[in-house]
């Protein structure tokens, strides 16, 4: 067997994230049956992470194995010619047969996205969110991120993780074509954990949680403290960083 | 009576279109269901033109007549509220009696936008079409569109219109923000009109149609010489231009 590694994105908002599960309409099971269908037998993929329903990738990095060398750059252009519209293979690369999209990633960067002004044309690709904010309390609560590991505040109470811990290298907002977007990097996530976040972040844009009341929502261990999940429509994964392959 | 003018925008994949037909869910029945809704009187409004199934409007004019002088700010936000996110309401203007939003108009313009690379988030926003194409042939018919006035090669066959006579005064192919846009800007458009010559235009840009077929198609006045028409998700109306009024 050969392994190798596929640079994917796709458009959430039609798929029921990116895992498979009984019946839905998952990314990961669109892929696998294209594959399958080029290759002439059963092809499984492994992605970096999961995505939730309507969650977007610029980057979603994923490994398979297949029984001969394949010519990339060929199989690169039958997959998109059989694939929906809605989800593009950007590189396909042989890898070590001990790479795994999940276990050797080192990294993870998410966007979140909110327009303050109502654009038709992002209504899946935004939050559209027309308060007012502060904007540098928003950036002094997420430098605050930085200083903790443990976010079990912002993760879904039904998850299978062994443990809460994340290692947060950096956390920003940034203004940009018209968009305020929030850039969050860390070696992994909790689920739920960036929508949480965001979604807290804006109470205190909104002055409604000061930010030494952030550090006890932190400190509390417990998810109810922390404000409301924010809309899928506005994530995007952007990066999943490796030592060794990729990009 | 009072007149008003109002501009508006919206992402046409969810909608029959603009204007209201039996059971579709058109733009023009939503419009016109909100504005009932916050003036609480049946309102009907009048669009500068069709737009079909699946087409969006980067500005489309509309006018209504009220019963009353409104604040314009006011009602502005209150549609946008109560309007789903992929409609907006940019503005809305008093205008003289007799103006009228199809009557009045003096010139429409369109875009079609086409991407060569896939793209998972321009999926509703763009035509993907990954053939070469040779854009000087295509500008050169472009230019050509303006010596002829009847278009009737264009027009789908099914249509009430009175007669097929367009004075285009602007015709061509540009490329932007890795997009290939047509705009093209007339007095009147006949229903198909854009994207029958777009598509006739790629045939050009492919080399399967010559300079000189494209004046014998235009001259025998018959849609089925013609190239197929290109998918309504790259079109947008752009602009609406009165004399006295708007913008």
């Amino acid at each position: 067997m050969l392994r190798y590694g596929l640079d994917i994105a796709y458009q959430g908002t039609h798929y029921h994230g990116w895992q498979i599960q009984n019946n839905a309409h998952a990314v990961q099971h669109v892929l696998n049956n294209a594959l399958s269908q080029i290759l002439n037998y059963p092809v499984e993929t492994v992605g970096s992470g999961r995505t939730d329903t309507g969650v977007h990738a610029l980057q979603q990095i994923v490994h398979m194995d297949l029984t001969n060398k394949i010519d990339t750059t060929h199989l690169i252009r039958s997959l998109n010619a059989i694939l929906p519209l809605d989800i593009v293979v950007k590189k396909i690369i042989e890898v070590d047969s001990d790479f795994h999209a999940r276990h050797s990633a080192i990294s993870r960067s998410y966007e979140y996205r909110i327009t303050s002004l109502k654009n038709p044309f992002l209504i899946d690709l935004a939050y559209y969110f027309p308060r007012k904010l502060n904007v540098d309390n928003m950036n002094k609560a997420a430098k605050l991120l930085l200083k903790y590991t443990d976010f079990r505040s912002f993760c879904k109470s039904h998850t299978d993780t062994p443990h809460y811990f994340c290692n947060i290298t950096s956390a920003e907002w940034i203004e940009q074509d018209n968009l305020l977007i929030f850039k969050i990097t860390s070696n992994r996530f909790l689920r739920g954990m960036v929508r949480a976040i965001v979604g807290t972040l804006l109470e205190i844009g909104l002055g409604r949680i000061k930010l030494h009341d952030f550090e006890e929502i932190i400190n509390s261990k417990n998810r109810q403290y922390a404000g409301a999940a924010v809309p899928a429509c506005g994530l995007f994964l952007t990066k999943v960083v490796y030592t060794n392959h990729f990009l």
